[in-house]
């Protein structure tokens, strides 16, 4: 449906880049969670990027919750969260209104909203919009940490450069906590940002490879067909703008594997069944299996560069050339790393949400 | 929601691997879309792989349309397809019944169903349930070509062996068409096919990956957030067992790609705005641009191995061993191809009923 | 959404009148609710009416499960459920297929389907459709029953005979579960007979109110905007066919009705929150407060009578007489009540399912 | 789904009566549509009732666009409207905190929100939140008009007194349009301002009946299972706080009608096809006949009263006294009839969403 997503835990979005405000309204989360509003400003922080790399347009970003909260505790009825839109310059948009960006969906847009749609600065497209989506993330969050169950991202590929795999998941979710450039290995991390700071040199971006682990999720959630944990955590994920493709466990390293090497054995430890390897990345059959949920995203490059570019004058249907300039980012990526956290933690409260009832995320 | 999918055109799955039926329901689809037995027939055909490499369980598949077909074309309202199960062997699952076999879920069953579920040959979870769902999808793809889109998909990847990449799209979608072993290259498709043999004989099985095509999708489809077309085929597309990856266009190859290489430069041809590379996979911002669909599934090799393998009872909650008998595939690759077609048919009818009504498929 | 209903516990339906067969899938029920198919076929004969009054159409009405149930209880993956329609004369439609029949849905059908729908018997619109819902609703009232919840319905009016009110409801609805004319006074019950034994020998039809009682439904349950307890069974129970109003507690009455009389004041009895009067039918707020949900359906006489009726011929677009033979039942008000049931506790199970989880209905 | 409504138009609400903010966001209604705000502003004052009959709460109530209007249209992507809280007095709600008002939602929302639901003036509950309903239903009644679609509501019944039931509904419609009190009948309408006056005075409240008619709709919109006109219409009517039932045509009078009475003959008027009688309200079979939709609310009278009432402490679990003080409205049901016609509005540009795409509304 549209601008919203889930079953028994809603977000629906609002907002363009150069309007008043943006925002979300989350609809389902239980009664008596904890809102943390130091935490929230928190993952703001860690969305607006690193800023020595980052020349793009820099928002306050404060959240208002304008509901659905009362006395520090979720109601368990909508939460609106608003976000102003202070630093829209105004530039004159009408000279490049036509000319559809390449990599954007100005194009798109033009075919879906037949020229009613807000153009500036990529109206309701804008990935300005992951802001509310990340503030609302930062309530479930929240909400799954008190259930134990923690989520944490890495750039794994950037370029050429590749960083170290998850090791002691819960260890390296914490240090990625405190990281505004999330790779794991030091080293790698200095070496993605000098490829980030040439690449911007260059006027050019580049894009990479996240991976994501969340740990301490119960076996038993998700659907067999349809609404399988991979279904509905790919829906969610592909909405991340530059996101363009997702692998669970193995993943596209499964089709040079035999079934004899990608099949995860089961034993038992402390009383509990595990698998003895995870390629299947935690899911089963569509189905959680309380071993950490793997899953990497493909994020291409920011499509703003500075180069000059052949496009298509959408009025005339001419071909023209298009030079983009004001403030881009060269690399999305370390920024995206906390909207997928978000948007993972809203879909996995609402697969417990319509596992376990309404109150379940809200109670000790 | 469950085992239902689907907005304005909505496919609702049922049935087990040893039940008496298997079979889905397709609401939404628009009054007067042929609908052409011959070709359900065919499609059911494809799905039942090569004979020579599959010892697999091999059912009749006769496609009996309950509801919702009049006089040759649907009527509007729910179209129930029923496929009969007739070779299930009546043998006695009570012995292997609490050993979770690895890979599939056996597993994530228990913990999801508590015990109740039907443990027989997968019951719910069996790939079995994929046959109506070709059968629905045959009848999406009609309505498409009806409308001159078209849909191909060829196993890219099988093991080490890979397959050229799309050429003259129309043209290799109608090869696919005719082919049991759906490869481009001639020489592939037997490498394949030894590749597959040979896994057999080892008594293991063998992953791959699959890319599709879809070509004629007309430009502004899909949403911006949440019901990305991106996000709605993955959404589907997961469903598939064993599928445990997507990427569209370059996908993870976005990694190492910078956006000038990235980006799809606008051109104007024929009178009609193209991109002149199509890196996006003909989706910008979520919505389809008018070019050519591309993208790739990561397939798991078949769990169903002859090797013993480690496992655990779930009843007494012991460690065990596990060595599985019966009919097994060393690969289910190009059996999987037509239920990403059909998956495929069913989510762009979804997308286009949303944007142009419920009569849109149904007229000339 | 179209033939489907319900959020977490979700039911579509299928079939036409004169096709093969009609039926319907449940899913998202609770594993381990017990199916009990001797009280299913007991529903499924209530459904049928009265043999003396109703000359209509009769069928065996054998309920199939086609899925979705082992060994007795249901499993938690889709229920299919099949009913043969096996006595369809096989008159020719063709006489008066262009001819639409007033208070039918013959007209508004060719208006949506364009002429493709099966019109045969009223086609998809059937009332005949009702007896998968009672199939459906049986297993639903089963694992309502398990839970203490009890739900009955009487004619509280048919032509000018009032029935009494509901008293001890418990006892009551146990009453009621005997009957086949369902109409708590005897001596009314008697008189309603002969009025439709009278409206019979006319050749005519004749109209009702059903009230529902249901007791045991825990307070907390419905949502305070949009899926109110009241929105959500309203929502189902118009799809009964001939149903054309509905009202909880008071309802209409609540016109001629002051606050101070119309608030139903709260007091503490055996230690639980009641109230003194239950005017609002059990539902404040859209949600559940305890007491007994109370509501009453207006049903409209069945259209099909045996005298000549004005009408218009849909193909030629000219005005026709229309004199309707075959089977016809003089009411369908004693049969309703079985569906409006049914209806009701799938609605209920449904909002308990949302509210406590996925398993709540199948523990003990 | 909770707070949100609507299938390819939808409606999420959000706000508290005396949070910062109430408001909703609408999704999916068409690119293009003039967004008329002196008219919206129109509509938020026929809502605040007339002042010398209305003690309540007023607020200035004044509509903010954050999103989805461009130049004057509706771009599309989602509206969200906010509307600023300013009236909240500062009472002490502590005293009266835990004594559940009669006929209000305190006690319900206890026993679902467990303690945590924002108590003030009715939280989420109030009848406040019909405000922005009514906003987003002006650009609804604006788009609808735009096609020829024209709503009203006037109040039929209030207490004793009835007025006279729509004749040249068109004109009527206009009528109703410009005045406070929407009663046909000039001398009904001083006759029932003098009851509510009356009421007041007493410090009681009073109930009624409105009666809504729709022209201009088109025939064969709507489903006929599930999705029927009158379950979706009722479905979103029943959100409206107070409103207790909801009839189509003649509703509860079909219970006395015989078939021949009650059956809507056909025939044709200017070469198209109508029915001499209206009784079934425009609605066949689920499905509109192309006559005027017509159905009646029935409207409980306000539940704050200024008598004495007998309640229960939800925290001691002992009965207590209480007596409300502070605004309240003898009658709200002239109100309501603007919320009724907003709601209706919105449930009907859905239907028309979804029967023919996504552009309609907003072409010409």
């Amino acid at each position: 449906m549209k601008n919203t997503i889930g079953n028994n835990l809603s977000v629906t979005l609002f907002g363009e880049s150069h309007g008043e405000a943006i925002g979300c309204v989350i609809d389902g989360i239980a009664p008596g969670v904890t809102v943390d509003e130091a935490f929230i400003a928190s993952q703001m922080e860690k969305r607006k990027g690193i800023s020595s790399i980052s020349t793009a347009r820099r928002e306050a970003d404060r959240v208002k919750i304008v509901s659905g909260v009362f006395n520090g505790k979720t109601t368990g009825t909508p939460i609106c969260i608003m976000i102003e839109n202070s630093n829209t310059k105004s530039k004159d948009y009408s000279l490049i209104r036509n000319l559809a960006r390449p990599g954007h969906a100005d194009f798109t847009a033009e075919c879906k909203y037949r020229g009613f749609q807000d153009y500036r600065g990529g109206g309701h497209f804008s990935g300005r919009l992951t802001a509310p989506l990340v503030a609302a993330g930062a309530i479930a969050i929240s909400a799954l940490r008190s259930k134990g169950i923690f989520i944490g991202t890495h750039i794994s590929r950037c370029g050429d450069i590749t960083d170290r795999e998850f090791g002691k998941i819960k260890e390296d979710i914490v240090m990625l906590d405190s990281l505004d450039m999330p790779v794991l290995c030091e080293e790698k991390r200095k070496k993605m940002l000098s490829l980030i700071e040439s690449v911007r040199a260059e006027g050019d971006s580049i894009g990479g490879i996240l991976t994501t682990a969340v740990i301490g999720m119960p076996a038993g959630v998700g659907e067999p067909w349809f609404d399988t944990a991979e279904s509905v955590l790919s829906h969610a994920l592909f909405s991340i703008p530059a996101v363009k493709g997702i692998e669970f466990g193995k993943g596209f390293d499964f089709a040079t594997m035999k079934g004899s090497q990608a099949n995860d054995l089961f034993a038992v430890r402390e009383g509990k069944t595990v698998t003895l390897t995870n390629n299947n990345g935690g899911i089963n059959g569509g189905i959680t299996n309380g071993m950490p949920i793997i899953f990497s995203l493909a994020v291409k490059p920011t499509p703003s560069i500075y180069k000059k570019q052949k496009t298509v004058d959408m009025m005339t249907k001419e071909e023209a050339e298009l030079e983009i300039t004001g403030r881009h980012d060269p690399a999305i990526i370390h920024r995206a790393r906390v909207v997928a956290d978000s948007v993972t933690a809203l879909v996995l409260c609402d697969l417990l949400t319509t596992r376990f009832g309404t109150d379940y995320l809200g109670c000790d």
